[in-house]
């Protein structure tokens, strides 16, 4: 068995992933965090990187060299793109994180970074000849595709923050900067991509911005599967919503169905950069891939270590869809040790927040089976695995709850990463609880997101969490091992506190507890 | 490793579970069957058993011996009910079985009935003090529970199939003839049950009856998950379910939303044994259980040879919920060499049958992947496994499809049991195929029911089908080794030809190829 990490340090955010390669060489995504650290933010001005986002890359960084070790990751493969490349500090930073941290990262050129989002693109998407392009914070890599191998790419030096900088483009836009601004984005396409012109294929796109782009087309045609991956947006329907995104200003996008609030500033450069590239090649559909760079480096270094198929090593899987079915087939994933401190943790935290929350025994019991079914949904699938969860519970031959309470705690463990409605539109058994069991499952799962989020390291650094349940306040004091480190898990506990506050109606404190 | 199978041989059907008990002591069920035999039809009269019942259950018992042998069960627990224990021609029955299969089968007594029911339920519904009834074909067996033991318990020889017949109640009934049955049925109570009189406490029911009594209470409530276990029919509606099934004749209760077709004529009888138990108990709601006798069989094997929980060993869980949770973590099933046959003998189907489907090459890849994986929802439950399969294929990480191609590949899955749209209803998604699309999904879906059906046993008695398109029908011709048993293949095949005649418009014939 074999782990290995990648870590993607973007001009926007940094990625971090952690594939495990099982003795029957089957593959899964065990662990990932991403953090939006906008490193690339003002570098059009300064040319050099953004100092806040130096400082927060940094601390992601250390979070990671942190889980690598608790995860026993036995390699990483780590690269920089676009900001880290550019940057006139860049090469500092990068050795100034090897000092901190002992991370190696490699600043690839925008060629390989172009080759590695192909890559991605290429073993899970099957298409043979295609546009694709990968629009980042600092940079859009755009390959042309034919028979399945890359024949052209580029990366062009526009993305998503950097235009947003240069044409003042994050609240409201005029018409005028919006034409200077597609002019500029056009001539650079004639400039660096003369070959795309008119091409006429279908567009691939990786990236945050038409991940976003598809979540708004999925909210305004009402589509029932909550899925990105290869998920097409029709050229007409792009027009509509990319005329929608320019003629708003920030408050209104904000309010937009589907556009995360966080990208609200980012999505007129990023949807303007998409636009005109649409109208340059004379693509039809965009087809949205939710693989790009860091599976394109995972693709290469397992393809080139174990290989696929029938004998056959390299990069590129001979038949996506059959390898995909039988790494599928041989995946699985289970941690006991994890499952039993986060229940107990958990079941600590109802005991003590009982006049908070008005738990009935019973209610202990259903926290306890979403406790311990909470990550059973990753057989299904790690991304959204807590909403599978839910599915699971709700369906698993399960004894001793009436059905009613089985979804209870089918539910309190699909809101294990804190909560969220929307999530869970897609099982109509959603309507059978009424307003008062939601209320319920609400207090309840949050009590397990913070249980789980305690253990975020798989190491169970937090041993035990004292409760002062005060008419003003909750406050939790945390208690581990002197010395470890438990930085990761009092943050991602601190994700909750807002949350918190709405559901139980008073503010929740966590602190560390010395000694 | 080790494999119990269960045989339940009842006066209305004949059931057969395999249970798996891992080495890790984890148990899960590995395959059932159950099949409608009436061996109590028509005993009331003749006091014997029915001929073509035994004829029926002999062909059952044939079929689950050589699953036996196929699946390498180590330990075979066979009980028979009412019918064999009260017909004047039951000891020679099981001695015939004894002879023509080897298995031997246990009548056994009322008490022994009951008790096994009350550990079927006590085992799987947390409950402490109740009033417990098993419907059967010949008999209904009420025990009194307290404090989770079962201090009461009764086998009345009342039963849907024995009170039908006595009081010919199958098609059109007259109000004085229910008026007579009530009476008898509340007579028997009295004089053999006087302890249940005005105890009023909630009551569990087991058995077919109650379980359909259960789908029709969903349908008329628009109950989202199809579950039965642990379902609650408040007294109120099921009392308005009993009036409108006495007013009817067998065409409308054929009608009747939720209630089985073949079940419309005992349904009477059933509900009206029923209804006068909750008069004379005064019970005000029914639980109804999806767990009974073969459950308790198994349950009972368990715990005195594995036991439950800590070092505790006895039939009795300590604790349910529990229980089942920690099981449920530590269960998990895959069949590769199954997988890899049927894969080849849906896509031989598929190739053959080419002109009657219309399938393209990508069509034939969706059918690849619904049949690789068309087990995989049994991580689930082996319940419905094959409509949670959908939901797995749905949601996996599977790369190479268009979305709407992986929900295609998901339904052909999903209706490997063959076609059913009502069970599919619990996906929203489901509406996102247009009717083409589900024309297609239907008629592949038969393809891989057919190739599931012909590897039923798991050993691969069907080698080869050789198909011959004609305009007029279709004939499989299923080859394999001389002297391999294929009956059950064939027989489970042939259950499809009216699926098929109606999707492909032509009738399927099924045959062996001698030699």
């Amino acid at each position: 068995m074999e782990r290995v990490a990648i870590i993607d340090m973007g001009s926007n955010s940094i990625r971090f992933i952690v594939m495990q390669v099982a003795d029957n060489k089957s593959y899964h995504l065990e662990y990932q965090q991403k953090e939006a650290i906008r490193l690339g933010r003002g570098m059009s001005e300064t040319g050099k990187l953004n100092p806040e986002g130096v400082e927060r890359a940094l601390a992601c960084l250390h979070v990671y060299k942190h889980m690598m070790e608790v995860m026993q990751v036995t390699k990483c493969i780590a690269v920089a793109t676009a900001a880290a490349r550019n940057a006139s500090d860049g090469e500092a930073f990068i050795e100034r994180i090897k000092q901190e941290t002992g991370i190696e990262i490699e600043v690839i050129s925008g060629e390989r970074e172009a080759y590695l989002g192909y890559l991605g693109v290429v073993n899970t998407i099957d298409e043979r000849n295609y546009v694709q392009f990968d629009l980042g914070g600092a940079s859009i890599e755009v390959s042309l595709v034919r028979d399945r191998k890359i024949v052209e790419s580029v990366s062009v030096p526009i993305g998503a923050v950097t235009v947003t900088d240069a044409f003042n483009l994050g609240d409201k836009v005029t018409p005028a900067a919006i034409e200077r601004c597609c002019a500029f984005v056009r001539r650079k396409y004639e400039e660096m991509i003369p070959w795309a012109e008119g091409l006429n294929l279908p567009v691939i796109g990786v990236g945050g911005t038409v991940r976003n782009l598809a979540k708004m087309d999925q909210a305004q045609t009402n589509y029932q599967l909550s899925r990105i991956h290869n998920y097409i947006i029709p050229r007409r329907r792009f027009e509509e919503t990319y005329t929608s995104i320019i003629k708003s200003n920030l408050s209104s996008r904000k309010r937009m169905k589907g556009l995360s609030s966080e990208r609200a500033d980012l999505i007129v450069a990023g949807a303007i950069i998409i636009n005109t590239l649409m109208e340059f090649t004379g693509g039809q559909n965009i087809i949205v891939s939710g693989c790009g760079l860091r599976d394109g480096v995972f693709f290469e270094y397992y393809g080139e270590t174990y290989g696929y198929g029938d004998g056959y090593k390299g990069p590129i899987i001979p038949d996506v869809l059959q390898e995909s079915v039988h790494n599928y087939l041989l995946s699985a994933d289970r941690r006991m040790e994890h499952l039993e401190r986060v229940r107990t943790l958990a079941l600590s935290l109802f005991d003590q927040l009982k006049r908070s929350h008005g738990g009935t025994r019973r209610d202990r019991s259903l926290l306890e089976v979403a406790a311990w079914l909470h990550d059973s949904g990753k057989v299904v699938n790690y991304y959204d695995h807590a909403r599978h969860s839910a599915f699971i519970i709700a369906h698993a031959p399960l004894y001793g709850m009436r059905q009613l309470e089985q979804l209870r705690a089918a539910f309190i463990a699909g809101f294990h990463h804190g909560i969220s409605n929307k999530i869970m539109r897609a099982y109509r058994y959603g309507m059978m609880l009424t307003p008062e069991d939601w209320k319920k499952v609400r207090r309840l799962s949050l009590l397990l997101a913070l249980a789980e989020a305690s253990d975020v390291t798989y190491e169970g650094v937090v041993r035990r969490i004292d409760v002062a349940d005060d008419e003003e306040a909750v406050v939790l004091s945390l208690r581990g091992k002197k010395g470890e480190d438990h930085s990761a898990a009092e943050f991602e506990m601190k994700s909750y506190c807002k949350q918190f506050k709405k559901e139980y109606g008073k503010p929740l404190i966590i602190m560390w507890q010395k000694g």
